[in-house]
């Protein structure tokens, strides 16, 4: 009977790479891949099946993959997953990227080896060819907030663009035109495409955008403290702000109260995302709402459908930001503008 | 050589259980497993070698249990264990009790199959009895927020009687008297010790506690809300309230403000627990800081010192919660009385 030494001889890899293939517990090369899955034809090579069930024992679990756990954005990521986990009988392991491309993949690689086949994926960091990679040995793998063209019918995304565009289009119908933009400091797709709707709209309003008036900061509270801080020195002229997501909203806002600047009285400001907090903020925050709870669930109910029933979805999994109105935006011609 | 069935007739149990005390990968009775391990023994089974490395492959994980995942305190958590785990490159696996007995239960049996051997737990809901079983199966499994005798040496836990009495004392130095308790109505640890701990700072300054004076909601945004409305209705009197945590706070100053009550002005609160939305309220919450971030990282490391090096601990790990002063307390001199 053939061994797992005769397999890596034949397919001239390593006995270890043999076992990354039987065990599924790495990402190998496609090419390899292929070498070591012939060998075992060949061979007719057979795993001993108490092993085979041990490594088996994970295969009812879903995986996540999301950001930094701590932020409530991504804590709403993984209460909507672990939703779906437990009413389909299946244990949820969750890893963390932090927004770092190195460790997105060691977390690809972990849910892997614990025998997660579908799994939910929130990288922004991997660049698309590594993610296509993962994605071919992964055909129950779906991607959450990211879409990449190839493998759009296992990405579920929201139209950040458009939803951006709506809520800068907004401020304009109140009369505001001297509108800032408070967005993230790093390069992910969402900042571009919310940039994006932001620049959008002032062109169709014919209104030029001065260089000041776009910030970029941490995505976080602190960095829209630091951004209220900039935006009283940079641009006081602005009557109406966009915020990259809530938390910077409540940041700004915390930082503009600390300066006697009165919301919506002084400045309007809009957030994106809709977090729980938004609500509580004082006044509370008008948002575009980010349906990231719906998204999560069916990102979720996709991977685990596919890899249990071997559907192939249908092309587009796209989702859309509405608006919600409460506290922090008034008419333009219901306040003054900042004094400088 | 013995098989799994012989060791089964023997010791007179399914082969799945002994392949469960084989695997470690579910609870088993204490009396069961005596009698397993020495049927082993006395047939000298010998577990095939490369099942055995199969099964020991999770052994570098960490694990956790942990309440709702989208609170901020929990996703606080969740995030100073990940950042242990990343230190000692072991890989984190999440699940979620959802504040339910069993899904605690599922959940420790979750993280045993996944073979996890470290872990941290933050069970509410399960009884004494039922971790204290668990505990004797897993000497590395560190509790977490709680404290059980038996194991107090693997209990990491907060002084909630001392700090809410704390900040009690502290509303009562500002001159007030007539202080509403907004509280959990979960039947919890937290909840009786930090109940204790008003009641404590009261029977200190002979104030005699009105039953109106003490209300129970669910320890959320939405809980604090309702408060809010109880509050008013119930007990206008009052001059000052202590909330359970920050989210009820949270919801609570959400409810005041709309209806036109003024923090501090009209009523002074202090939260508990210091969570990252503190800062952000407006004004800014005075709260008990909960050193909850130290005592995961703590937590973990216990966990993981304990695995690698079968360490004992010594018999105490209390954490004592802080005062961080901001701005939603003025001495009662400076305010009036809520008009009924």
């Amino acid at each position: 009977m053939a061994t797992i030494s005769d397999v890596a001889k034949l397919a001239r890899v390593s006995t270890a790479t043999v076992s990354r293939v039987i065990n599924n517990s790495a990402y190998v090369e496609p090419v390899t891949l292929e070498r070591v899955q012939s060998a075992i034809r060949e061979l007719n090579y057979q795993r001993d099946a108490r092993a085979s069930a041990l490594a088996k024992k994970t295969n009812n679990t879903l995986g996540l993959l999301t950001g930094n756990l701590a932020d409530p954005f991504f804590a709403l990521i993984a209460k909507h997953v672990e939703e779906v986990a437990r009413k389909h009988k299946c244990q949820l392991v969750v890893v963390s990227g932090g927004h770092d491309a190195q460790r997105e993949k060691e977390g690809l690689d972990f849910l892997i080896s614990q025998g997660c086949e579908a799994m939910v994926v929130h990288a922004k960091m991997l660049d698309d060819a590594t993610l296509l990679r993962y994605s071919a040995q992964l055909p129950s793998m779906v991607l959450l907030n990211r879409t990449i063209p190839q493998i759009s019918n296992r990405s579920v995304y929201i139209d950040n663009r458009a939803g951006a565009k709506e809520s800068v289009v907004y401020l304009i119908k109140q009369g505001h035109r001297k509108i800032a933009c408070v967005t993230s400091d790093l390069p992910i797709e969402d900042r571009t495409e919310r940039l994006n709707g932001y620049r959008d709209a002032m062109a169709e309003a014919n209104i030029t955008i001065e260089p000041n008036w776009i910030i970029n900061q941490n995505f976080s509270e602190q960095g829209g403290e630091l951004a209220g801080e900039q935006l009283l020195f940079q641009c006081p002229e602005v009557t109406a702000v966009v915020t990259f997501n809530d938390v910077m909203a409540a940041g700004l806002m915390a930082s503009l109260h600390e300066n006697n600047i009165r919301v919506p009285d002084d400045i309007s400001i809009i957030g994106f995302d809709d977090v729980l907090l938004a609500r509580y903020l004082y006044p509370r925050l008008t948002t575009m709402h980010n349906p990231i709870d719906e998204m999560s669930s069916y990102a979720a109910d996709l991977a685990l459908k596919i890899k249990n029933t071997g559907y192939v979805p249908p092309s587009n999994h796209r989702f859309n930001a509405s608006l919600v109105e409460r506290q922090t935006v008034i008419p333009f011609s219901n306040k003054q503008a900042l004094k400088v």
